[in-house]
């Protein structure tokens, strides 16, 4: 694909957005980490690991899209075309999730501070379908031929039911025995999580559908940078938010 | 070699997530450090230690295998070949083994806080013998020749089954006196660490039964990469929790 300048600089300042957001929401939590309880720092810790592999996986993608796309125009701004002996490596994003998405899912039933057997009965469910998840749609994404990509898609969205089932009907009592105050924002939270992980299987149909070009790619690379940031830095942020009001209800 | 494109980003790919693993769990292990009870800190620095040496080799291997392999195609999606004066070092893994072998298995007997005498006498025989055992495969490694390399890979079995021996044998006993809760994690972790130590010599055994290519040598890197997570991030999060249950019931 060849991107005009302003769709280059458009995806360079998304990508840069996101290694900001990510790399700063770690550094706030590592600094307010002593404000909260001992009993919810995990979850704060884990917060922290998670904006910070992140931020590492996209200065990676950052090297890789300026390495990708090149022009000959001076001043930078012509039209960008792919680069002699370099590409954009998607498979990233899938290293990233495949180390990021169980760890958020840690995250959330790590500030529920529930009672270790239940809590570990919830993480041997989720930790393993989320892995299976991105394992399963790791061939569709790399392979050209659309029927696989439907067959892994839809193989990979068999355990993303099943996360989201346990979220949504599972978790449901453990969320009632929470104090009031955070009942509410944890509630809104797994909508926050809905919204912004529908985002990658909606990303990963669009060639399925047809749709391509470089504003197709823009548009997919914008949406990636949006969604990563709600689902990993705004996310934590919430989760510091009931962690610091669980700790100031316990104290 | 000849790597095909999906190949080279397979090898790219997994190069990366060891980095990702090793750096990401040396980070949360520094921030979780302090809600470790200080008997069990000396375990966990070390697990920190090891982790970062990792981390910091990945970088190494990375950036080596960057320069080693290079593609005139446009966007990078034809075959990679290797590249004029620069190489792929595959010594560096054995600098990496000789400082973080015997640090594992400091960590893996700290964590235990036996008695100091019976700690010196476990580390006195284990840490010189995976030390020898490093510097032997060493020089079969680099030699091309198929005759010293089966000769140094079985000198270098010698102090491998010596340490088998210690620790499925002499540390039995002391594993009969850690507290129920951990007895089991220990025992699993002993195995864990079979698998994934096991994996370095049918690795360095390749050559001698002639397998070789690139799909060889892609599922070699591969497996160094599966097995340094398991050996080196997946272990310290292991003694981890151990060293966090201990903490809890000697509180
Ligand atoms: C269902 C489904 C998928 C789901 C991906 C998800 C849910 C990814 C979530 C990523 C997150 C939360 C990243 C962190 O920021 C795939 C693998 C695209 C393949 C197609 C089917
Ligand atoms: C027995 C044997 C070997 C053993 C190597 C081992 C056991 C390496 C362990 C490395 C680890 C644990 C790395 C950390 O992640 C060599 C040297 C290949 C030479 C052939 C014989």
């Amino acid at each position: 694909d060849i991107l005009s300048h302003g769709q280059y600089e458009t995806v360079y300042n998304f990508l840069s957005l996101v290694i900001a957001s990510q790399l700063f929401t770690a550094v706030f939590l590592v600094i307010a980490l002593p404000r909260i309880l001992p009993r919810y720092r995990q979850a704060i810790t884990v917060a922290i690991v998670v904006c910070g592999i992140a931020a590492y996986h996209y200065f990676r993608i950052f090297d890789s899209f300026k390495a990708a796309f090149v022009t000959d125009a001076v001043g930078g701004t012509g039209d960008y075309s792919q680069a002699v002996g370099a590409g954009f490596n998607e498979g990233y994003r899938y290293v990233d999730w495949l180390l990021t998405v169980p760890l958020l899912l840690v995250e959330l039933v790590a500030v529920l501070a529930l009672a270790r057997s239940v809590q570990s009965a919830l993480l041997r469910r989720l930790v393993p379908a989320a892995a299976l998840m991105i394992i399963l749609g790791y061939p569709g994404e790399i392979s050209g031929d659309n029927g696989l990509r439907g067959l892994f898609g839809l193989l990979s969205t068999i355990p993303f039911a099943y996360i989201l089932f346990v979220l949504f009907v599972q978790l449901s009592k453990s969320l009632d025995q929470q104090p009031t105050g955070v009942r509410r924002i944890l509630s809104q939270l797994r909508f926050l999580l809905l919204l912004s992980w529908g985002v990658y299987p909606i990303a990963y149909l669009l060639p399925l559908l047809n749709i391509s070009g470089a504003d197709a790619w823009v548009f997919k690379q914008v949406g990636y940078s949006v969604a990563d940031i709600l689902a990993k830095a705004v996310y934590a942020v919430i989760i510091y938010q009931v962690a610091r009001i669980k700790s100031f209800d316990d104290d």
